[in-house]
């Protein structure tokens, strides 16, 4: 049932959240689904079964009294779209806004009015008649009224998307074939929106000069039937209602239709309406809708003024739960806020991190659990978005590969170069993806393992050591020491690692790539100074090299590709963004022949060093006892690597990500154990995950819902989990050794802009960011975080400040000769963090961090400490504060 | 009582408004003043007198059972602010929103409970007796109670702006002197926001244990009474409100104490419990707010999700307006769009253009409304702000002065320049603004004016006439002719310049200063390569002039500017950014000794020309005839500098600036048919009141609200309408040409920024930009635009292309020798406009443009078209839209 054919996951979203569901018990009403949409999983699980989508539209009776016809007016889905006359064409979709006079007399014309529940009605025509069978109608006004219901409505149908519209034809033509839908209402591309199984409901209102008396009718059909050219989609009807009267002040009967929509657009009232099976129960499900509507005051708000739909619904599971504790009362009331805040925390999910107290028992446990999934990680990748995917990470793979191939080459004096880079990068990174616990992560030579490198071969050079040998046996203790990690489930561990420790990591990695790409174009611009022969408006004149002139132009163009696609062309296309920028930058780069520099793969496949094998020799020159002094630094490398390892794996694996097949932390450290030991042997770059590149892989696997009600933004379902992207990739990395001449045309700046994006858009997605922004910021401009309602300003800064600290002092670490203790002090970090539980309270660390394993289980037993109680006002937040749409961390191609 | 001193006016709006009223009938709803703010004259004129600003507080029972205390959690003055109790500090003021139930539950506490109306008590100890003078209180529960309420309540007052907060000491101390107001109280900052003469209201909510039944008291005090230290500001308290009641499940009780704090904040709700005499008023006017509250319905908004304060609150005369709507129905209804629409048009006044008929008939008229003005013309100049607008006008006049100054030195081949520049504009402008209509316009040498000057240079070249002698007669013909159309009344001709022309107008005036500039800055940067010797990183490259280069990088650091002052500094402050800025810009050249070209100024006081006297002989060399002949150019002049003239006229006086003093467009006629005669006998430059500048300088001496509650905007009161600001601007100008030493420190960079600023910032003002910036955007990130709801898309893409069609041609008129017939296409675009009508329907023109005088006649006695009617989503646009809060054009100095 995992097997899934491409597109076909739109509709097929209630089995995936049951996974969540079952899976990830903690993320309940965090989990940041749309529960009001199509894809309700949360009311199911609340006993409430998934009802059909209802599109609803209201006709409305103009041109009275000479020339009565019907016309749409408004329509709903889950907001509100009205016609504008004038403009002919619909409003954005907003939110509905009601008068509250307009629901009170809506509710006494249904009390006194007709309520047909499960009519019989098989057509418009016997609809109309059941409708008619009222007995304050005279035979005369009867037969008037059925000839009026009959008539055709007008409609506003689009036909394309770019020319505005047509008003469907014939508006007052005798409709004798009203039963059939006509052609445009086939047409209409709204139809497209809907999922299958959606129903229709026709709310008809309007003033008729000839009664007497107001008419109320509301009609739930046995089985929905398409009434003809009622409604604009020829979808079957399930509801009916007819408001209509004697011409009266205002536009009553207007608002009062508005109102019905509004009611029957609610899934609460839709699923009571449903059920009903009498007038009580309507106006029952009616009064419900009244508890719980929001009331904003006069004179505060103009009530014209239209709301645009909120960027997250609040959840159908926080409805009910409000509702819960108003009956349960205050001491449900004073654990929920704990229990949402532990919902939305980045917390590892647990049963991957359960220590079984067994050698090797979590390994075990990892290659069971991932050899179940196995078969779905090749066939789930079926998906044009993966092809995308494939060629957005290949580029910044290669790329990856060139430039610290190129560093590697430099800092080992040759004995290493961008031939082992390719070759390791490719055999490492394709052994890996096959064999993985987290297949999304994509193996990298990184920064801080390169840093290490550098300091091993300048250490061997000073004391004249064979280097190549000497790594090797670096490479077997690290290899044994992580083996003996994982044979002791070390890592459940990594559960110490919280948001402050994987914030500092992240920002580090990303202020490199960040530096690492402003640094080579900048270089580039000192090496190819930019000049066009032959333009007439050619120039010279001297000028300070400008720190931000050349990328910030990459910036700025980039994402305005990336909008005008998106506004003009599909959610396809917009996958492949990042490429067309690409492509772009290319095509650019050939049409006005610049003399940029371009991707160069070496032509021969040999070692970079001269005349050395592929198999590194175990001892060289080299004494035998440095096989066993290689243990010390091996020591420090095994640190940094688990922790450059395991962070990334756990912020891949946050609970936001809604990963369905779990992480593998044991397994992919033994990978990670065992590439070392490969690569050691032949002489190649030492690989690790990389975070920026694996966050950038994953985000370009996003799924997202496609079918939404108009105003609805697209829900995030989760990531396409499978390990053929990477394999492809780093396939394609191999092959690229043969590549050159297809790849030479390919200009380096254009790839420098790719890393430059993407370590942007990581640093500018963690809070960490947002906070420093909090420091600069006076406290009238700040936004409404959910952090600033609870914790003190002053406290913030601190944190904020610390961590800036320890990132500074990360930094010069880094870029000194003491960088050798930088593992430790990575290691450090989580010091740094355990230390901080003297300064700050357990509720301060919750909201601006999340608690560690021991305190948490404090927290859990104790309860907060009884100052907490206080904050009445938690269960105030908003909702959508707990509840990112999607990932904190997006590194958007779409 | 037209005299004001300095800072004044703050709490003297109602005089102010009440002229408004007066002066101009037809902007009644459109008016934009804030009237549920303290300034409420709408209300005044409705038959509701002013009440005083109402500060309410809601104080909670927190700790229940064991450590009772009273804690403020929240306050209202038109807005809602919340305790953060976790964060310590007030939430920004946000719309408060309501759950129904609360509302109701509310009402049927109060109508069981005591209502004491004009109660009599003079201190908390009477009220507390009076209070708990209820039957279903038990002796020892009274007295319980009685302490509890003479409790001292803990109040969070902020104690400065950057440090965050104090908690009010002593909070449980038995407090034996609680009539006393406290320290905190007097030194909280929140006091000096409420004006004179507020009173606050009391709100107590909470759950008692001992307490068998709920309590609800509502008590409006005889007289206001401080109440010791119930409210954190010690302001005399009306209203006082209890709602205490057996612990109940939710927070039941604080939900209605903040209904009860809505309510009050409510100007209306407010009016009417201030008059209430019985519980049934009281109950009518909970009723009549709940008749008008905006209801959301639950699942589209999260109801805890805080909506900020809208940038203008719908006026208090619409809600009475809609209320009387309901009564007087469909006929009312559907007459009011278009008066709304009426009102927001920025139609000039019409009492200055009303025909008289007779001969000077308006100028006579102008002459005596302006004379009953002219004292308060130098009274009113007595303000800070005119300080901050003489120099930012002054440094825009000299630049400008400077710059026409040598464009005229070379189009006239050195006849006129730079001191005659200095000389007329100093001379002509202190001389318009001590006699003209609109001393608000400053006079300048305009771009075509230039460009007709140039003609007529090359002209009498080319035939050998004697130049100045031959432009003498020119001017003297157009002051005859100016003269005429004085006397003719042809100044009521301006009602045909509508949106349309001024628009155009002022986009093509704004494009020629920012292509001035732009053009200026760019001659420098060849001129003045940027180089900085000595530098270590100083470096030499070869570049393409970048055109955005040195001028964005001002725009871009001027705003950064603007918002850190804004931010940090006081209002005060921020009137003088502008001037700050060019400090700023001066003592940064300054401090990095940059090579940029100073403002030169002559140092000899004579004129350009070798020896000429000032005065202008008659004839020179040129025969007698061509004294007659120059009545053809002057034709031609003439009808540009009325159209010059009086299109800046009409744009100055647009309604929404809500002048006070009245136009006087047939005095400035004749003022600059004087000063031209003038100025061409003294072989001056020509001048003509310059849009662009005098919109800059209007928009320094705008007037805004000061006092205002949480959150409200600072509402628009009017412009300081002086004729201090201009006479000193000219006179400074005149003195500077003996400041020759002091102006040479100003680099030229900074003025042509500044010259760009204020091109950039008129362009982007006006509608016609918007309407640009629609054609390239796709129908989903289209704003809400009022147009956009009532004139279909490609309706509104044709008007702006006819627009842009007249603007390219002006543009090619005047860059080629057919420049001379530039005024001609000038007066073309009414022609234009005109003959739109046939291509555009009256309804589309209503909202694109406005109406020419004869249409909007017909349109007034016939009513619109019967299709018209049929868009009856009218009455449901926003109000906010028909009322910008400022004026659209703001070349915002604050």
């Amino acid at each position: 049932t995992k097997m899934k054919l491409p597109g076909q996951e739109e509709f097929d979203i209630s089995s995936t959240c049951e996974n969540v569901a079952t899976g990830e018990p903690e993320s309940g009403p965090g989990s940041g689904l749309s529960p009001d949409g199509p894809s309700d999983t949360d009311s199911r699980e609340l006993g409430v079964p998934k009802d059909p989508v209802l599109f609803i539209q209201l006709n409305e009776l103009m041109g009275w009294p000479q020339a009565l016809e019907w016309r749409e007016t408004g329509r709903w889905v889950l907001f509100e779209e009205k016609l504008e006359v004038g403009a002919g064409r619909w409003s954005a979709p907003h939110v509905p806004t009601l008068a509250l006079p307009s629901l009170q007399k809506l509710r006494s014309l249904l009390a006194e009015g007709l309520v047909l529940l499960d009519c019989p009605a098989r057509s418009l025509l016997e609809l109309v008649e059941q409708v008619t069978r009222v007995e304050l109608l005279s035979p005369e006004l009867r037969g008037q009224l059925q000839a009026l219901l009959l008539q055709r409505p007008q409609h506003l149908i689009w036909t394309t998307r770019t020319r505005p519209c047509c008003w469907s034809a014939h508006p007052r033509e005798a409709s004798h074939d009203e039963e059939a839908p006509m052609k445009e209402q086939h047409q209409n591309p709204l139809r497209q929106k809907l999922p299958p199984g959606a129903e229709a409901a026709a709310v008809l209102a309007g003033e008729l000069g000839s009664l007497t008396q107001p008419l109320g009718v509301f009609v739930r059909l046995r089985d929905p039937v398409v009434l003809g050219p009622l409604t604009e989609v020829p979808l079957p009807s399930r509801f009916f209602c007819l408001l209509l009267g004697p011409p009266t002040l205002g536009r009553g009967y207007h608002e009062m239709g508005r109102a019905v929509a509004v009611l029957l657009s609610d899934r609460q009232f839709q699923w009571s309406v449903r059920r009903a099976s009498n007038l009580h129960d309507l106006l029952a499900a009616l009064d419900a809708f009244l508890e719980e509507v929001t009331v904003l005051p006069p004179g505060r708000w103009d009530p014209t003024a239209r709301i645009p739909p909120p960027k997250c619904l609040p959840s159908h599971h926080k409805r009910l739960a409000s509702q819960l504790r108003e009956f349960k009362g205050s001491s449900v009331r004073r654990r929920a806020p704990a229990e949402d805040r532990h919902s939305h925390r980045p917390h590892p999910p647990s049963p991957e991190l359960r220590r079984t107290g067994r050698l090797f028992g979590g390994f075990v446990q990892d290659v069971r659990r991932k050899a179940s999934w196995y078969p779905s990680d090749f066939l789930d990748a079926l998906h044009p978005q993966c092809f995308s995917a494939v060629l957005y990470i290949y580029l910044a793979t290669v790329t990856n590969a060139i430039t610290f191939g190129g560093l590697l080459g430099e800092a080992t004096n040759g004995a290493q170069g961008v031939l082992e880079s390719f070759l390791g990068t490719a055999v490492a990174g394709a052994a890996f993806c096959l064999m993985a616990g987290q297949p999304l992560t994509i193996l990298s030579s990184t920064g801080p393992v390169l840093v290490f490198e550098r300091l091993l071969f300048s250490f061997s050079r000073d004391y004249s050591l064979d280097y190549l040998p000497f790594r090797l046996w670096v490479g077997i203790w690290v290899a044994i020491f992580c083996l003996a990690l994982v044979a002791t489930e070390a890592s459940v561990l990594v559960r110490y690692f919280t948001r402050f420790t994987e914030e500092g990591f992240c920002a580090l990695i990303s202020l490199i790539f960040i530096y690492d790409a402003v640094g080579k174009m900048l270089s580039l611009t000192r090496a190819y100074p930019i000049q066009r022969p032959g333009s007439p408006t050619y120039g010279c004149f001297c000028q300070f090299p400008d720190p931000q002139g050349n990328e910030s132009q990459w910036i700025r163009t980039k994402p305005k590709d990336r909008d005008d696609i998106l506004s003009v062309m599909r959610k396809m296309l917009s996958d492949f963004s990042s490429v067309l920028a690409i492509l772009l930058g290319c095509g650019l780069d050939a049409f006005l022949g610049l003399a940029t520099p371009k991707l160069m793969v070496p032509r021969e496949f040999k070692p970079t060093l001269p005349g050395r094998g592929w198999l590194v020799s175990p001892f060289g020159a080299n004494p035998w006892w440095l096989s066993v002094a290689a243990a010390l630094p091996a020591l420090l490398l095994s640190i940094l690597i688990f922790m450059d390892q395991q962070i990334t794996a756990v912020i891949l694996n946050r609970a936001k990500y809604r990963l369905q097949k779990g992480a593998g932390f044991h397994l992919d450290l033994f990978c990670v154990a065992v590439l070392m030991l490969l690569t050691s042997a032949l002489g190649l770059p030492w690989y690790v995950s990389a975070t920026v590149i694996s966050l950038a892989h994953m985000d370009s696997l996003r799924r997202e819902s496609r079918a939404c009600a108009p105003g609805e933004p697209p829900s995030f379902l989760g990531i396409r989990e499978q390990r053929l992207t990477g394999l492809v990739v780093f396939i394609l990395t191999g092959i690229s050794i043969f590549l050159a001449p297809v790849l030479k045309f390919i200009p380096m700046p254009v790839l420098y802009g790719l890393f430059l994006y993407m370590g942007v858009a990581a640093i500018s997605s963690i809070q960490f960011t947002k906070r420093v922004q909090l420091l600069l910021m006076p406290a009238k401009y700040q936004p409404d975080l959910l952090l600033l309602r609870h914790v003190p300003l002053n406290r913030i800064h601190l944190f904020t400040g610390i961590q800036l600290a320890c990132l500074g002092l990360l930094w010069i670490i880094k870029s000194t000769p003491a960088a050798i203790i930088f593992p430790l002090m990575l290691l450090g970090l989580v010091g740094v963090r355990k230390a901080m539980e003297w300064v700050f309270s357990p509720q301060e660390l919750l909201w601006l961090d999340e608690l560690m394993p021991e305190k948490e289980r404090n927290i859990s037993e104790k309860g907060l400490e009884p100052e907490y109680s206080f904050s009445g006002s938690d269960s105030e937040d908003s909702e959508l504060m707990y509840q990112p749409k999607s990932p904190e961390i997006n590194i958007s191609v779409n």
